[in-house]
């Protein structure tokens, strides 16, 4: 195999032979089992020394895409295949062969993407669908949307997230994209040009992380601590992009305390970067009010802040959106000029009636004190059930809780148990950049789906699967 | 300006100056009126041939990014900034500056991407819309769409396509997307790790252009004949990628012969390349009937088939799709495993429905016969209007005609003074890689959305005003 460097190049040698390698496999160029070159032979072909080969590949072995086997080298790992429904956070692991294999059928799944469907507003939608259609047959001709998404939508957007969100914007900022990953590949592609750093909380929204990592992005990991993310590793780097979830990070449930907010804007604005802040749960906090986005505090133009309405509306809606600072602009509009919207006309005008008649905040408001009630159950069925024999960590908001359990099987195991007995729960590897960051029994469980009746019932069936030798 | 260029890279170096400043150029860290550096100093700096540099250079005043000054060198173009609705093959003169300016009012547009709403089937579409809500309703609950899109879509679409268009294919290899631009991004994710070149027709759609340069493929223009993409020049290609419009060629109308197509599956056969068949306007055929899609002659898997709901339905849906050959399926799950859906579980189920209803076949023939109707009235009132002094092109399918004058005005000068008496009419320069190839005084005129009755009136004005010196 042929690796080609580039000695001159700013990016440092070690990363280029990652970024070669990785792409190799991603592209299913290199298949799994596929061995790399042996370290010295590498070394020796590219005249190089052999620790800057060592560097890159236990770079590669990090990021799980290669295991380093003693004795015989490194081999390229199974990159896990999903046909089946996916959940922000979703375990990897349901690869295409495990679908081939028709698993056990599930019974109870506590993901956190999906919703309860009774939850949805389906009158009101109803109203606002109807209201969309009669308006669009008034029209005397139908054009493709406009690229950013529809004026109406975004003004109802901007209005919104000013009172709710504290976010200063106004809807020429503002971009509808069809989904949060949409929102993230054109961020990528806006920063096309720079140094292709990117730095992110770890652990993080792997959904996030394979956008930038497959625009060859060198994504750089920052531990979170429990007031948010670590500012001290922050100091030292050299990025042009930061993603975070301040208000509820994902996983773990931290909030980015305020004094690391204002260091984290100062950061940005002395060394020019910019922080995609996403406020995914943002709504939903049960403890104490919404925390004011980061954006809010903002004075230098240096936050992209990103939203969407799959956790607080329906994961099915497919609509999420940019805020973009005014110097970004006119980047947006020489790369995607020539773009048209990903989001249906009819789809904006719906979702903008329904914020515009008030019901998008009267749901939230319903959905928070449901909620509410629902994670307290949980954490009650999770006191009876587990007691002292685990920890519990992210309450206070979203629809998820960590789960830790003290001196117990390794998560893969947990997960396998669960499944076996038709009840899935979720892994928070996939959210290390380096899987073995990861706690040993660690489990992720949502709670918005699962009947709050049975909880007991069936977090006794786990404890029970968990506790077999 | 410091350009890094890589000597034992496989890409020319001319190759990889003129990806370097292309790239400057659409990031805007050039922007319109900035110097390049004169050929001979970065030949000097790069220690290169002045040639090499030329040649660089020459490729971007081809593509239209730079002009060359006599005894100035090369200065970057303004690239327009659209705000307004856009259609495929709109101009892309309607630039940020001009919309500040408060163009004259649009009395009359001949776009071909808008569609005549009362056309619209809004009785069987509310139809479709109230099944999905109330199969949405009986679901306990509401996942993330499936990534590809959802089973019960893609399945109406294999079905249609194979009934309608002759494409052999199954649900599992169609890829739903939010539309033709999003569908070449996918493919140019694909081919990320590929030489990096794309053919396309020349003229052809900017639209698909414009997202492969984005992704830094090197664009091959490829000349369009009456019978379709000019095969001489493809023998020597060296490009893993071919853009084509089989059906109905965009913008000219060509359709390509099916010599030419069975040669062109040898071609992609032999040098292991892939044809992109874009099937926009197929269903619109009105002299013969529909041509088989080139992918149904395809049996070596040599074909993406893509096509798009914004022709045959309404460019406000927002749906497209891809039918990938068996061989690059591991590819995109490989790319996309971690990706959700770009389409709204409601919008995908109204579709499926109303295609599954049989709605959209119906839909589609009476869609062929209005337009059918109106291509001859608008052919009629062309000849009685402008006679001998314009020849009509294109004529026998789709959406739109392509007026090309006799010792008229240059095309822009036609489109500003028809803008000037509030008429849109389209340019085709946007459609050639090189806008000297343009024929001078040509012209783009869709006639789905222009009232017939006035039809005659609206033409002989154009003609008075393009006939004042």
């Amino acid at each position: 195999m042929l690796i080609y460097i580039d000695k001159d190049e700013k990016t440092p040698i070690y990363e280029q032979i990652y970024i070669f390698l990785r792409q190799k496999v991603l592209s299913g160029s290199l298949k799994s089992g596929d061995k790399l070159p042996a370290t010295r032979k590498l070394a020796d072909e590219l005249s190089i020394g052999r620790n800057t080969v060592d560097k890159a590949y236990q770079q590669l072995v990090a990021e799980g895409y290669v295991t380093s086997k003693v004795g015989s080298g490194f081999a390229v790992n199974k990159i896990p295949i999903e046909f089946s429904v996916s959940n922000q956070g979703a375990s990897s692991t349901h690869s295409l062969e495990k679908v081939k294999t028709q698993p056990v059928s599930i019974r109870y799944d506590f993901s956190h993407g999906a919703i309860d469907n009774s939850i949805f507003p389906y009158k009101q939608w109803r109203k606002s669908i109807n209201y969309a259609l009669t308006l669009m047959e008034s029209y005397s001709c139908i054009h493709y949307p406009r690229r950013q998404g529809e004026d109406s939508l975004r003004q109802s957007i901007a209005l919104y997230l000013q009172r709710a969100r504290g976010v200063s914007c106004n809807a020429s900022q503002i971009i509808i994209t069809s989904g949060q990953q949409y929102s993230m590949e054109i961020i990528a592609n806006l920063f096309e040009c720079s140094s292709k750093r990117f730095a992110m909380e770890d652990p993080g929204y792997d959904g996030v992380r394979i956008v930038f990592q497959n625009h060859n992005y060198r994504v750089m990991p920052i531990p979170v601590k429990k007031d948010g993310i670590c500012l001290a590793s922050i100091q030292s780097l050299n990025t042009d992009l930061l993603y975070l979830t301040p208000s509820h990070q994902f996983p773990t449930g931290a909030v980015l305390s305020i004094a690391k907010r204002h260091k984290l804007l100062q950061w940005a604005d002395d060394t020019n970067s910019y922080l995609i802040e996403d406020d995914y749960d943002s709504e939903l906090r049960y403890d104490i009010n919404p925390i004011p986005s980061l954006q809010s505090l903002d004075t230098k133009d240096r936050t992209i802040y990103t939203g969407t309405f799959s956790k607080s509306l329906s994961p099915a809606i497919r609509v999420a959106y940019i805020v973009l600072p005014q110097s970004l602009m006119d980047r947006f509009y020489r790369y995607y000029y020539r773009y048209n919207s990903q989001v249906s006309f009819l789809h904006q005008t719906v979702l903008s009636h329904f914020i515009a008649s008030g019901n998008y905040e009267k749901h939230i408001n319903r959905l928070r004190t449901l909620y509410r009630k629902r994670q307290n159950d949980m954490l009650a069925a999770l006191d009876t059930v587990f007691g002292d024999t685990a920890n519990i960590s992210g309450e206070g908001a979203g629809k998820h809780l960590l789960l830790t359990l003290k001196n117990s099987l390794p998560q893969d195991e947990l997960i396998k148990r669960a499944e076996n007995i038709g009840i899935r729960v979720y892994s928070t590897k996939v959210n290390y950049m380096n899987p073995a960051d990861c706690p040993y029994s660690q489990i992720l469980l949502g709670f918005a789906t699962v009947p709050t009746c049975e909880l007991k019932s069936i977090l006794e069936e786990l404890h029970h699967v968990w506790s077999k030798d």
